[in-house]
């Protein structure tokens, strides 16, 4: 049986998140007993005829079928369903994977009323175990029956593996005078590396936006958000992050946008990548095993690629991890990973800051630096490292957890 | 202070390893008190005029001081001494840090009536605490007077830091009929993905080979050794392995070896790979909390490049290796690796083999994967993986260890 996470991130919000109404979209989330004993795995939205969908996949070589299935439906990007299960990844599952995921549209389609290639599906678990489709099948006429527009909370926790807590969030913003709600939920916890797109994302949102702004949308938020933020290292096989926008706003009097360059958007746009800041913040913040959570921009580097890789190397360095992890103000281990980041850098031009504090500068340890202040600093649940590459001006923030013995914990029996 | 790991690896060899005599290098080690109290820190290695050095160093865009140097100094390949310390790195130590070493080679080749030029540094240690060379300068007089053939043990246990034993390996070799001999040692533990180079490897023969030739023999051995071996995917600015050749065999009748084509050269450089492939395992058998020694064979994959990246991407996922340090055949995570890898693979070709039994073929788990059988091997301590990617026939081996509570425990408070 996998294990959940013993501990509840300290990072977990004091009062529990709630998914606000979303017009055009119903949840509904069951107990299918795919793997978990006693909480729900199996969620569904069901969303209103004319739902646009756009999204970013996993990267991965060897992604999952659901990612697949996703794919091809994003061509045509009409959505009337979304199907998610925890405990199993159906990732690595051959044919028999390919026939799982056919088998759940099928049956998610006849119940939702809709074609198969209106819905989509996104699995998070175990790798390479068969997902028998057949024992679950049957919960969809329930599921859609029974959806509606206040059971997104229920929905966002039947994502989760061993995420200590639901991750929602939810912004209002105006398009050409109309308010639009934009609302969604994410997973994550372990094997997050963001390549794209992240572990589990979901937006829905009641505006009005075609397919081609839409997509474009997705997919810029995703590249300055879950793209900039690691737990591990490790790029799953079943990243997706979906945007769904039923268009109901329309009833309102929202025209529908029909160009990404519309400035009506840009609001929109702002709130989005906020919004999903937000969500892979949460992500950050719930890393298996987490105690600390970590900020790092890196400036003056060649290019905002070369930074956001710089960021990424000292982000995954597991040597900068357990010393922040160990509270530790070992400033040398950042002096390392950004030598070994691959990226144009220059030793007598480096600085880097703990918090305000500078700790080396051009190429040394920073004449006033005082031992015990920086071991004082470390001692706070949240981490702000600076570094400035002396090169260019190339930018990137990355957020990440630090590396604990809870992590071993979690991930040396998640499985077996 | 730095803490020493707790527990001696459980792969450390039953008997102490001796470093034998090589005709034309003399070993000297004392306490310089550097950062660690009763143990030997400080090492030099005096040679024979006409000593030819060679070496591969990091390719850290953060090098250390010593690097520097040593990358000058290979320049002209002349060798009479090298000095190596640990429990400092003397990296990201500013002028301050050239200083030191410049003090420190001036002191060292006065001791050992040679030019500075002809010394040879490396340091290990903590990254960005300046070295005071002052304070252990007036001892090279003695080091190198008191320098003898039969020390090199003792040098090989003065380069260690969070090492659990000392690595010490040696080959005999014939070149046109004259047997010569090839010893080294090195240090390993933490931070360490080699990049062209390794941590710390001193490796010394009385082989008469040239600048050019010997550069390419140590380039190679190390391209197939070190740099196939990660502990922790963290590269080093300090990783130095340097190959002296005191020439001494020439008095028994060994023929000076000017092209790296010389036939003659067959055998010495058979022996030399496999010395370095000892070492090379040597470290990663001691990784930083290890409980379990890895063995990665990657097959068909597009290029031997691509086959090691590849490997690597697996050796160095936090989820692999929790995996292994908890005993589960979780080989779910080893597909995820190969997908973040970035280079060629094909979901329904990839096949992969824990020890003799194949656990996942053609895209999906094997037929007859037997859960118990599994786990049993996995409580194997030495664990082979094998990956055929399935789309050429590029291949590579890569060792490593996994990662325990003991990596966590060590890397935590390292520095404070």
């Amino acid at each position: 049986m996998a294990k959940a996470s013993a501990a509840i991130s300290p990072f977990a919000p004091k009062t529990p998140a709630v998914m606000p109404v979303v017009e055009g979209v119903r949840f509904a989330a069951c107990e299918a007993g795919i793997r978990y004993k006693g909480r729900k795995d199996l969620m569904v939205a069901v969303m209103d005829a004319g739902t646009v969908a756009a999204g970013v996949l996993t990267q991965s070589k060897t992604c999952s079928a659901p990612v697949l299935w996703c794919r091809d439906n994003l061509k045509l990007g009409k959505a009337r369903g979304l199907v998610v299960n925890s405990g199993n990844a159906n990732a690595f599952t051959g044919r028999k994977g390919h026939e799982a995921v056919a088998l759940t549209a099928d049956f998610a389609a006849k119940a939702m009323s809709c074609g198969a290639d209106e819905i989509y599906l996104a699995s998070t678990g175990v790798i390479g175990e068969p997902l028998e489709a057949g024992k679950f099948a049957h919960l969809f006429d329930g599921l859609a029956n029974g959806a509606n527009a206040h059971a997104g909370t229920e929905a966002a926790q039947a994502i989760m593996t061993t995420d200590t807590f639901p991750k929602v969030a939810s912004r209002s913003a105006r398009i050409g005078g109309v308010d639009v709600t934009l609302a969604g939920f994410c997973k994550g916890a372990g094997m997050i590396a963001p390549d794209m797109a992240t572990m589990l994302c979901f937006v829905f949102t009641d505006a009005a936006i075609a397919k081609a702004p839409l997509q474009k949308l997705i997919a810029e938020a995703a590249a300055a958000t879950f793209n900039c933020m690691t737990v591990d290292g490790d790029t799953s096989t079943s990243d997706t992050c979906l945007l769904f926008a039923t268009g109901a706003a329309k009833r309102r009097g929202q025209a529908l946008i029909t160009e990404a360059a519309d400035s009506a958007l840009g609001d929109f746009k702002a709130r989005l990548d906020d919004m999903m800041r937000e969500l892979a913040i949460m992500v950050a913040k719930d890393g298996e095993g987490v105690s600390k959570f970590v900020t790092i921009d890196v400036t003056g580097a060649e290019s905002d690629a070369a930074a956001r890789r710089i960021g990424l190397s000292i982000a995954n360095s597991p040597l900068v991890k357990t010393a922040i992890a160990g509270e530790d103000p070992n400033w040398g281990r950042i002096v390392m990973a950004v030598g070994k980041a691959g990226e144009a850098a220059d030793r007598d031009r480096l600085s880097i800051w703990f918090g305000e504090r500078i700790v080396a500068r051009d190429g040394e340890r920073a004449a006033d630096y005082d031992e015990p202040t920086m071991a004082a600093y470390m001692k706070s649940p949240e981490i702000a490292i600076r570094v400035d590459v002396g090169i260019a001006s190339g930018r990137a923030r990355i957020w990440t957890c630090d590396l604990t013995h809870g992590y071993i914990s979690v991930n040396a029996d998640y499985r077996s």
